[in-house]
């Protein structure tokens, strides 16, 4: 199978001992850093009989599980099968992208379980969880799945896994100093996740540049039902889109307006992806890739400004532009990023989450800077904005402005992390295939000898076409 | 590409300027209706604060958001997903189906929020909107798909689009006239949402009718898996129809009752559906189209009395029905509609949607009538019927009057509005493809050249084999 | 078609009139059953409106539809889209698994309520449903859905329907005799579903015995995209199965304990599963048949501890432990099975849901066994455990006792039943298919002759290729 002409040396990809090592040693790890931290939090507690009284709650009802619980298995189902089956678009690679994509975030979610456990739950030496940690690790694991986009098909299991264990620190730290330090908003992640997770991929692979990639490029397209199967990713992250904004504000209006706002940008945004998918296209013919990706954009754009009084005609203006950026991204932007700055981005991220991540947060500081006590309400501008306790004194224009150093923040800690990130990842030991294979399920997967594959193989100018 | 010997004159279905005019013009009108009209709601604006304690709610769990958010997004899935992957079935038109039903829905929901909102949300010049205009905006884009389902595959995206305005228009109107002026209870929307979207979809098919589609006819069938992708759009329409017909019930027992009769419906029409499917065949052998469409009956035959005391018992002889009526129709109703009326229903709406609509709108106007102070209890007899104000003399026979009423109203909206927009329809400006490229992605789609569709050539009589 | 030179007889597999006979007779039942016996519970009748000043309740907020409506829905969406495109792994048998999963299911639901009802909500004649009795109906039909993975392709749906009416009928005995006479805890079903519905189906699979089933080996593998399909019902139930397994648990903390608890064991049983998978191979390959079943076990393993206090770490623990046992079970077990014991286990659901179920119910017994007050509280004690009235005087230990025996009792009645019911399902009149026919879903269903199965065809060495 190893055909090592185009390289120096035949890329060994058998994993059989090192991913078995680094998936047991990380789950030994997690459990006893678990032993040691992680405890129920009060209101999922047997205790919490004894609790309620004392937080004066009058039932079981008011328990925080049925205010958050629906919109995480929204959040949960955008994580394993939308962000899983997004991916499966390449005709050969559909195992890794579905079974990669659940093997980094079940992992992730446990690290990030204790990550942003220390940085916001902790107390009394535990961390103390909850339905509203579980959004936030299944929302921190996403930032990471938006990095797997731009090296997909051309990384290891092994690889993905380290880049987690960094990625999910990183993202910690970043969140908190955007949201403890800086006191930013950012409810669905425009900063935090989206800029955050698509630079620090695109940085990754960058670092990761693969000269010879053109050598598979055969297998770097779609068939028809793989794109079928796409489908199913992007429908399911544009439906829940408005669960994954809305899913950690506030309660009561807050997660109502984040919803409403979420749902208006995402459907101006497929309209304005449609018109530049055809208007690009010498036939007018619409691109499946755009209409996987671009129609995406509005729910990225509106990640941080969603809860805030955007006005549902403020979330179609800022969709529709979303859409438009996104989809002449992939037509312009991706080529270019590939041919001059050797930025190989298999899915486009660029396009989907970084573009759109950084009008959202750039969106989400105008409109903090422009809240006034009219549109929100006297007691409604307070609670929208936390302005509590120390930051009591913040005006809306200086809120604006911590949020725009927001975004600054988060593109200096993807750049920088991405970049050290990277370079662990260029070491020759984490078993990452040859440029000829990749892109191709075989090679860590055992793959079904089906009629497809004949076929393929029947038109596939370097191969036998008997099995 | 084009061969026009079998039409006067070659179709032009390049939609380069076209379909981007279209779909930039109306967003950019959607944005300007929406900064004019639309607004938050109240428990969705951050004035909420205020209001509520006007509106005596003691805290923020009360929010509407809480009781509505879950069956929308089921609602949400059913439109999309439901919809969008029910109609993949056709071996070479997957991306047509869930494309343009997405493309559609994004732009019918923008669009039925304001004339909805017009309707029933209108105050001091303002629409307000909160999560239950969300789900009746898709309700009323679900009966644009219904009637999407009849034209699959022989009208162009432009097509679609003027039919979604017009369609949502023509919806509302009648909404209006049923729900308002009638007095008539609908919830699930067999009148408002099936009958209408049904015949409307059929009236406008027979407007359009193809005298030569036998030319595409070796695309109007299926491949394997393509009638596996159809059956997630099956199932989750069938899973999440009790959200649907409960959606907008009164809160408590009425939504409760909703969503057990709709169980109870769906899960006997599954049964039925397969007798009949398995009995009208001469070797006993299933069609994939009778489960693909016929099990989904029974959520349309209760869509208006699932919130009446209908009774489990009661569903579960509506859903026998309606499965058997639907399957009969595939069997032997379509293929006289197209033969002797010249009707070509893609996807078999009328035996889905409208039968079973008449059924449902039949079975609420008898449910109605035979309501007693004894069966609602003499509060709940009022609450369900809303017999208050102006209503207060309504007897439960005037009522189901007044039902059957609303199903003729319907009715005849759908067949003057259907004949109407067929006609616009057939102006020759939209881009519709001739009736041998019927049923084919190709023509507005950038298709993968991927292996099936070579050995599709190589089975297919007319292209060469080689790509 | 029929070659009958394998067996004594050619096998009659038109089932013309037997499965519509079978289907319409079972379907009156239930409406008459319905008719006399089920009515609408309290929370779901028109009268809620009296009653619920009579419970004290204040509004219709408080209706316990808003607080189990949402898991159903996910219950619902893992019976009927988990379970059945699990299933379609198979390159041939994909409409037989998710349409016969889907007529079996429907039909069981109907028959469980009824059963269920008898037993645990009957009052005054009249069996009185409302969300929770469609949650546990789900959950009843959910051990057949088990039972099928073992004979998935070797059976004809009319055996299907006759095991599912004895397979509900001795579930919900089983049922009573562990929550009532037992007063075991089992809100997951680790033992009143899975372990019973494991053994009960291999126990019929192994009266079902076909000694020349490798005649059809060639249709008993995958093929890529068929692989693709059932990732789709692994992820719907991985990330559903915390719903599942706080679905009936009791309001507040213990649900939400519950669903914390099945989220870390099944991201920890994930790991441990692609470790294990790797490991196992020669060229250390991951193989899918590991990933889209034993990630699950992780959730089949808590769920009868997952509503006490496991902990997170304990969860994960379980997690690890069951995945490791899953795998190892599809490596070695399966086939020892199949060669030795003569048991065909299509899907590996000794894998999936024996030995995890069997870990459950232990993993129960000895957290009951280990509760203490200092752990519950002095009041989350008793109610986790339901320590009232005749159970006043309980002890952990003694209660861990139980656990034990409702695994025993759970076995039991699971080979008992088994036994009989695969002796019915021997009778030579279900119309099932000679041994070369199995797995291919050409016997009961109109397959499309598309190009897929050509060149499945032309692959195929006793099949000539020319449609």
């Amino acid at each position: 199978m190893d055909r090592p002409r185009h390289q120096g040396m035949a890329k060994n990809t058998n994993l059989r001992w090192r991913l078995p090592l680094v998936c047991l040693l990380w789950e030994v790890a997690m459990i006893v850093l678990f032993g040691v931290f992680v405890r129920f939090g009060a209101e999922a507690d047997a205790h919490w009989e004894e609790e309620k009284r004392e937080m004066n709650l009058t039932s079981d009802m008011e328990n925080d599980f049925y205010f958050r619980y629906p919109s995480f298995q929204d959040v949960h189902v955008m994580i394993f099968v939308g962000f899983g089956f997004l991916m499966t678009f390449l005709k050969r690679y559909g195992f890794g992208a579905v079974g990669f994509n659940f093997l980094l975030a079940a992992f992730g979610i446990q690290w990030a379980l204790l990550m942003q456990g220390w940085f916001h739950s902790f107390k009394d030496g535990k961390i103390l969880i909850g339905v509203e940690n579980l959004i936030n690790a299944d929302f921190c694991v996403g930032s990471v799945c938006i990095a797997f986009g731009a090296i997909l098909g051309k990384t290891s299991p092994i690889q993905l896994l380290v880049m987690t264990l960094f990625q999910v620190t990183l993202f910690s730290v970043n969140e908190y100093i955007l949201l403890n330090l800086l006191h930013v908003k950012d409810a669905g992640g425009s900063m935090t996740i989206h800029t955050f997770g698509a630079y620090f991929g695109l940085t990754v692979t960058r670092v990761l540049y693969r000269p010879n990639l053109e050598q598979s490029k055969d297998k770097q397209g779609s068939v028809y039902h793989s794109d079928l199967f796409a489908m199913i990713g992007t429908l399911y992250l544009w439906m829940y889109w408005p669960s994954f904004n809305s899913a950690i504000s506030d309660h009561g209006d807050a997660q109502h307006r984040s919803a409403i706002n979420t749902y208006c940008s995402l459907a101006a945004c497929v309209l304005t992806t449609m018109a530049f998918s055809s208007m690009l296209q010498k036939k007018g013919k619409l691109d499946m890739v755009h209409i996987q990706n671009a129609t995406l954009a509005g729910g990225v754009a509106v990640g941080t400004s969603a809860e805030m009084m955007l006005t549902p005609y403020g979330s179609l203006i800022v969709g529709s532009i979303s859409g438009i950026v996104s989809t002449v991204g992939y037509v312009y932007f991706t080529p270019f990023l590939e041919s001059r700055l050797h930025i190989q981005d298999t899915c486009g991220i660029h396009n989907l989450h970084a573009m759109p991540g950084l009008i959202g947060g750039i969106v989400g500081a105008i409109t903090a800077a422009a809240a006034t006590e009219d549109v929100y309400g006297k007691e409604g501008f307070i609670k929208a904005f936390d302005f509590t306790g120390v930051y009591q004194r913040r005006t809306p224009s200086i809120q604006g402005g911590f949020q725009a150093a927001g975004i600054v923040v988060s593109l200096l800690m993807a750049f920088a992390g991405g970049a050290i990130v990277g370079a662990i990842l260029k070491l020759p030991i984490w078993g990452d295939a040859a440029a000829e294979k990749c892109f191709e399920d075989d090679i860590y997967w055992e793959v079904p000898e089906d009629e497809e594959s004949d076929v393929y193989r029947m038109h596939s100018p370097d191969k036998p076409a008997s099995p």
